[in-house]
């Protein structure tokens, strides 16, 4: 990929990270931002201090804030956008990008409202089949890739050269990627993780154990391959990177917002209580409202999410619905009643 | 279960607290140990000190050096011995055995030389059909369990009745077991798990990250679970309290003797050393030797065992073990290359 144009959008941390690795690959970087200052920071001291400390990014990669000049070009384009402005991004970046451009994203989570996939929303607003898209995710915190820890991802397309695509411009000796084509289970998974990086903080902040939190894990991950399959997903993917390996990343990492919002509901303050203390956006709380619904929509017993609803959002305690989980039937592994 | 009578076989840890589930739900329990003093102390102080220290057992359970006294009357009996005794402690207990006995085992691991499953052993020894036996698993730390901390297992047997039966017996509001009927995937995952507590070791001691740490869970997973189709196991069982659970326990416990051995390693110590340091068994070194042999007798690549067989057996730099895994060729996320 040396010496090829990709374009990243936008400067988040996660967006940074891979821009970083496209640019020590030998591509020419074009990093994509609202924000007039940062972009000079990052061109002019080669730091994204707001997200990335003083980490130093590689040469070979440039900051702008005019969609133009990001994607004229580019071969390879990447929306990282958060997912409440996915649908805007890229329809700002549409008129700019070119048909032959490969397009993939690397951003967790469903369209407030709609609850679409975010490949749902780039087909939508690019115009392109979703067979010509692509989607990366798995175990990844971005300062760790920024400094070169090993690290595997994996590309889900429905079309296998797509993907194999995808693969080739991100792949180094630090940054293994894998293959699949499983665009649905990887989104599901990837979107549905911080309800459980929730539950287990509420678990740690009820002074459970090491058991608990890894049945909450299992089982979580048990409910979110559920309805994965009911919306089309396969359930090894839930079993992958994008799956059981993001999970683990999430939950044992006591940096995670949703970890530490489970570990205030579990002493016993209230959601707004909390969200005020947390001073900023938990990811896990907007899911599990998501979740809920969808697992009403396709009619899929997600026991793990409801208890986690009704703390939420009906004022459960906590306790009570740990209560519910473990005085629930008795029932088999994998066919839940 | 409230008057029916148990027997577990031995006062490990794990045996102990099996035992106090299954007297806490009311059954007379007597627990084999061929120590004395031992026995003594649980009937007297109501401790088990060796293993699980001052945590006092519950009333209704009797330790007992006789396996004739064991044996009489019990309607259910759990083989707890470490796997390399499990034949001998099977075959002293055969001929006290009920023939209505319900049968079911705890151990993990395969035994020495022939590499054979647990359940494999029992029905040799018991003379009984492998469908009439059944394996309990999961992520659960023994002093957890008679801590009352909540906690989830599976129980597997090809007969759902004598999977339904072990599930009544043990299930209260603090230990939930689910059933299943894939016994070889139950066995093997539990079995093979410690190799990847090594790694995960390995991994911290080299000064790896999270998204490492990860990546060789999910990776591990991924190649347990082809070595399990091979051997007939279901493809899903890895993915659930057995496989990811219990893998997620010990492999982000500091307390895992293999997570120890692995970071000791990681410091260029050779093996010999490493277990002259620490001084006892470390389950992980004699299990990477069996997978590793089961890989070539079932021709199913295992690429991260391999390679710690190689640092353990062979002399290899550690570092260079995760050099060769981050620079295999590129594959599909489910068919390795």
């Amino acid at each position: 990929m040396a010496n090829r144009s990709a374009a990243v959008l936008v400067a988040g941390s996660w967006g940074t990270a891979l821009a970083a690795v496209l640019a020590r690959n030998g591509c020419r970087v074009r990093l994509w931002t609202r924000n007039l200052a940062q972009a000079e920071e990052i061109n002019v001291k080669r730091t994204n201090s707001r997200f990335l400390g003083d980490v130093t990014l590689p040469q070979g990669l440039l900051a702008t804030a005019s969609m133009e000049e990001a994607l004229t070009g580019a071969e390879a384009v990447v929306f990282v956008a958060p997912s409440a402005a996915m649908r805007e991004v890229a329809r700002a970046a549409a008129p700019y990008l070119s048909s032959s451009a490969l397009c993939l994203h690397a951003t967790k989570g469903f369209e407030t409202g709609t609850l679409k996939r975010m490949t749902t929303v780039l087909a939508e607003e690019l115009g392109r089949p979703e067979s010509e898209l692509a989607v990366l995710s798995g175990p990844s915190h971005a300062e760790e890739v920024v400094r070169k820890l090993p690290t595997t991802v994996v590309v889900a397309s429905r079309s296998l050269t797509v993907a194999q695509q995808a693969q080739d411009w991100f792949m180094n000796t630090n940054f293994r990627v894998y293959t699949n084509d499983d665009v649905t289970g990887v989104e599901v998974a990837g979107a549905i993780k911080n309800i459980i990086a929730l539950g287990a903080g509420l678990s740690d902040g009820l002074g459970f154990g090491d058991n608990a939190k890894a049945a909450l894990i299992t089982r979580g991950l048990a409910e979110i391959s559920r309805l994965g399959e009911a919306m089309g997903a396969g359930p090894l993917t839930f079993a992958g990177l994008a799956g059981v390996g993001d999970l683990i990343v999430t939950c044992t990492s006591k940096h995670s917002r949703n970890w530490r919002a489970g570990s205030l509901l579990a002493t016993g303050l209230a959601l707004g209580e909390v969200l005020e203390r947390m001073g900023m956006v938990v990811e896990g709380v907007r899911t599990t409202q998501a979740a809920n619904q969808l697992a009403q929509d396709y009619g899929v017993p997600m026991p793990i999410t409801e208890q986690l609803y009704r703390v939420l959002f009906e004022g459960k305690s906590p306790q009570q619905a740990v209560e519910a989980l473990m005085g629930r039937d008795r029932t088999h592994e994998r066919r839940e009643a």
